[in-house]
């Protein structure tokens, strides 16, 4: 039985989501001790309130959900993030950068980005939308992010077409090197799919289906117990 | 027969949009005379440039689609965007704040936006996203944006479940004061709604098939008139 909660990233990045909802996501992943609860800028003072005394990391997500706010606001947004309290950040690239070809600009995003360590320790996810890439073109970015030092590749906003598919998490897996960690994202609703996600590796769930998954594994584990 | 183009934002906020399209986009809003292009802000540059000679507007967006940054980040990105060359500024309110029944934040950010226009002056349309809002929420928004001095009350992102409706229309028209205009979009995909839209006195429509309409409804009109 492995720890499922550790693994996941609890999201509510939904524009209508109200206090109370953040509230109960924050309250959920304290009591299941999950890695980290995934906001939005707006929600970052309510949930660091919430999440003062636990373990649980503070995520939030940068030039969220197109990533074509441009690199200055993405940087001033990054900052005010950490200012806020946030332990870990969740930046989507510059997709548009990608498809005119042109990584230098993507690339320049994050380093700028990982430039703020210098300012504060966190965690830094590349959230690089596969849904809108090309086998080529996701091979390119995985290279750049391996060598830009950023702690994860994240596969998905949410908000796209799709979320993360296995296929993805293989050829992630193929390219990455060795230190870069992958968060899986997208979609992430059925207890199945987390779990094959895990077996190929991924070492982080964003899902705002958190509660009910912990709740269905161990659910699954008992029925196993009692039905060998 | 309605100078069709004069009412159109021609939009491509797609994440994937390349130099290309945004290149098209701009080239046909030239062509056919049309109010406006709204693109991301990381695409203002570019934009700025193609519609450098002409009278089409440059249109970009601010804390989108999900409005859910905070005030210091929306109107630093405002800012940054008035520095761009942005003539049209579409600012998604706080519907999280709106949810909270905290009115005050959402009104906050619209007021601290307006307050740009003593450094340059632009049009302001603030987004409502209709679809996430009860008929009450709406209604006080509506006040609030009277109250505001916003140029537009626009619908929709075109990012949520639904776009802009005719109940929509007929909810704000029958609030909204008499200088405010009104932006629909959203879903604007036919020339049917297209004409039922601006039938209901809607000043500006946001669609990416602005080409398509306009030559649409050319058409329509010659058909029109050889069979009487």
């Amino acid at each position: 039985m492995i720890n499922l909660a550790s693994f996941l990233d609890s999201t509510n990045l939904k524009p209508e989501a109200n206090e109370d909802d953040i509230h109960c996501l924050c309250m959920e992943a304290v009591r299941y001790e999950m890695a980290a609860v995934c906001i939005n800028p707006y929600r970052l003072a309510l949930a660091g309130k919430l999440l003062a005394d636990s373990k649980v990391k503070l995520c939030t997500v940068i030039g969220f959900p197109l990533g074509a706010d441009g690199l200055k606001y993405k940087i001033y947004s990054a900052s005010m993030a950490l200012d806020n309290g946030a332990d870990e950040l969740d930046l989507v690239i510059n997709i548009g950068a990608v498809k005119d070809r042109n990584y230098k600009i993507a690339g320049n995003e994050i380093d700028s980005m990982l430039a703020l360590k210098s300012k504060r320790d966190f965690i830094a996810k590349i959230i690089v939308e596969t849904a809108l890439l090309t086998e080529a073109e996701l091979i390119t970015l995985i290279g750049l992010i391996n060598d830009s030092g950023a702690d994860f590749i994240k596969t998905s906003t949410g908000f796209s077409s799709r979320g993360v598919s296995l296929g993805d998490i293989n050829i992630i897996n193929a390219y990455k090197s060795k230190h870069l960690q992958v968060k899986a994202s997208g979609g992430i609703k059925s207890l199945a799919l987390a779990m094959e996600l895990l077996d190929l590796g991924v070492n982080r769930l964003g899902t705002s289906s958190a509660t009910r998954l912990i709740n269905e594994y161990k659910e699954s584990q008992c029925t196993s117990r009692v039905d060998p």
